[in-house]
């Protein structure tokens, strides 16, 4: 039990990774670890908008820990327009430091996880991309661009960069996110 | 699913919801979303710890909700001297506000999830609950007295303000917590 609450308290600084993404009221930008609850909300209250069959309950967890590597690795957005070709080796550092400090099959299987989520193939990873896609979205239309205002992001660049995501893991998602984005740049 | 998406905007209020309890690091106070997160994770990774057989995944959805109520009726502390006779109401009027901006079945069973943890009858709620009470106390320990400094408490107002309810969900837990309390007031 020590290295379980060892690790519970080592994940306390993800509430201090602060990503691009604004609060709805715009008031400040939102951090890593109320963002994750916020996913783990929508994947609780939109279970039944995946286009695929999932276990709703792995999803979740799948987004409770998708972003723990920040702690290690920082946040990167996707309009950032300078790719770090070590991220994905940094992450996955972050990941064995982390999770290792779990007990060893306890770790491995959040390693695991973490990683079915990074590769976004599996049916549960699809819908957990797709929601951690969509409220970013939402947020910057709810702020009047948000981080699309902030990088002069269009409309198209929009779509191209939310819409396969976002439809991958459901269509219905997608079809409303459309909309929104219409309106919003209209 | 419009329904669905206003919960999800409305819910992003929980992040502005400030507790009394700092973060580990001491810099600022946790806010209530970042603490839900956190608590989801302890039900992930001391899922093993409950004495008595539960559903974690009925635990995680319990911790997620557990204080979206406080968007209404705001954040009420153990240590707080005067109690509000009508917190209660204002915390079922909050729920029913909230929960009621989804699809009524949806709803429902959120606020009835909601009410068992309040009640804290039930093994998952009882475990729930130890959760709860299991993280200020180490964050408190973590920054010197933390809640319990301000509020000058004493090491056996701590053992009976958090021991009762942590060992009834975990007797294991409790026995870690006692001895950190112990040496913190030592
Ligand atoms: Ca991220």
């Amino acid at each position: 039990m020590d290295e379980q609450l060892e690790f519970l308290r080592e994940i306390d600084k993800l509430k201090n990774v602060i990503r691009k993404t604004p609060l709805i009221d715009n008031y400040r930008k939102e951090n890593s670890a109320e963002h994750s609850w916020h996913l783990a909300m929508y994947a609780l209250i939109l279970s039944d908008s995946s286009d695929q069959e999932i276990d709703i309950n792995r999803v979740i967890r799948m987004l409770l820990i998708h972003d723990i590597v920040e702690i290690d690795a920082g946040d990167h957005p996707i309009h950032e327009s300078t790719e770090n070709e070590n991220q994905e080796a940094l992450e996955i550092e972050a990941a064995n430091r982390i999770f290792g400090i779990l007990p060893d099959s306890q770790g491995g299987d959040l390693i695991k996880l973490w990683r079915e989520f990074e590769e976004g193939v599996s049916n549960d990873a699809a819908f957990a991309k797709s929601l951690d896609r969509m409220q970013p979205l939402i947020h910057n239309i709810e702020t009047d661009g948000g981080t699309w205002a902030e990088a002069n992001v269009t409309e198209s660049q929009v779509n191209d960069r939310y819409g396969p995501t976002i439809s991958s893991g459901s269509t219905g998602l997608w079809g409303k996110a459309k909309v929104m984005v219409k309106n919003h740049f209209a």
